[in-house]
């Protein structure tokens, strides 16, 4: 048993839909979520700068006495990964793992598309796993950037954001595709209108939810399960303005009060 | 009399927009761009770097020889313009005067609808530029990045970005509104689209034209038009990939070959 919280980590509101897989599967757990909101977006930048950035976020964290880190971005798991894993002391999950067992274990799916953005289709830790998992497999990977910016802009769930999805998607629909991944921590939150373009006919595969299962899988597994039930809180801190991270932030998870805190330099 | 070339920098695609208009205009000079793409976007960067950046790519240029330099982004000019001005030995021209000054020109607005990037209309540039010519001039600013987005994926004139459109303009068409100010590089790909939108009650004002304006005139005025009025040309540099760069811009512009520089640490 250990009531010490969990760390969740990205550079800014994406990383809320895993937030929220979380919040849902493990109910009782205390969470901490740290967006770094004032160097968001993290995509375009040197590999350098992203890896320097992480470990100052990280090390934020570690200071909050994590006892589990969740990266939950693709772009930060692709780069600073494999670094964290090897130079940090507790538990390390990130998103591409979770969501490529996932695609894995689901059985019989010959034809996979992933959309993503451009960082992450063109950075192939996806397809590389995939296909090291499964050779066969046929992936069409797209990128989808204007999905990105309508879940900013708080636009998922409207006429346009369904045309947009219908633009993107539209070849997939028609092609004989098995299944869908949401390799990017945004698109979880227009599933809905995603699952409702493509029919039934095709599965929808999110790392999200994929993240949040394993996650659960080793609290239990390490004895690490949170064992006051009650009372559980979770804290926000940005690097930027809290005001506006919450305003966006709460059209996807409850908050209460958002933090800031002055992590690297600006 | 003098051939050299015009120097015209942005991070990205949106300057050709300026170029456009520049070679438009006048279309007897050599250009010269540079994108610094492998680090674009600059928005949401510390000033600090972007100033750091914009040196790199000035000194760049003047190793071109460049007889003007012209900032074709408006974060750069709001960021990097007062010290250029200072610091090199070419008349410097930036995005948001020449925009500014059309609106004092235009006579008779009493309000005006400002759209950008949230980075421009936080920097308070244009308005408090625009406040010390009117101090009675009433704006209404708006951050647009979706239209952004829309011109990067090359949806311009599309069905989504006429949707876009009515849903960030719609209260500036319902209102008594005089004139508009399109304080993005990016958004002249859209001009057609937002006049059809706003109908020719409301003026629509293009710091991109206004730029190419100012520099003939300043090419005029020191004297420095190009003499050889054959053989001109326009060479592009980029930071980043050339093909994917041209793939986007040769939308916006014809363009031969694309160089790759590299520029600055990556």
């Amino acid at each position: 048993m250990d009531n010490r919280p969990i760390g969740v980590f990205d550079s800014g509101i994406g990383g809320l839909t895993v937030l929220r897989e979380i919040k849902k599967q493990i109910p009782n757990e205390n969470l901490i979520y740290y967006a770094d909101t004032a160097r968001v977006p993290y995509g375009p930048r040197p590999k350098e700068e992203i890896l320097r950035f992480s470990k100052e976020a990280v090390d934020f964290l570690i200071q909050k006495d994590i006892k589990v880190l969740v990266i939950a971005c693709n772009t930060v798991t692709a780069i600073a990964y494999d670094y964290l894993i090897e130079n940090i002391d507790i538990p390390v999950l990130g998103v591409i793992d979770p969501g490529v067992r996932a695609v894995m274990n689901a059985g019989d799916i010959k034809t996979l598309g992933l959309i993503a953005t451009k960082a992450t289709v063109e950075s192939m830790q996806y397809q590389n796993r995939l296909y090291k998992g499964d050779a066969g497999l046929k992936i069409i990977a797209r990128a989808c950037p204007m999905l990105v910016s309508i879940v900013e802009e708080g636009w998922a769930g409207t006429d346009i954001s369904k045309l947009i999805i219908e633009r993107y998607l539209q070849d997939f629909k028609d092609s004989s595709m098995d299944a869908i991944i949401l390799a990017c921590t945004h698109f979880p939150v227009l599933r809905d209108q995603i699952a409702e373009f493509l029919t039934d006919d095709i599965m929808i595969i999110d790392p999200a939810e994929e993240t949040a299962k394993e996650l659960k899988r080793i609290l239990k597994d390490s004895d690490i399960e949170n064992g006051l039930k009650d009372n559980t809180d979770t804290k926000f801190y940005v690097s930027d303005k809290a005001d506006k991270f919450k305003s966006i932030a709460e059209k996807l998870v409850d908050i209460n009060e958002v933090f800031e805190v002055a992590i690297g330099s600006r």
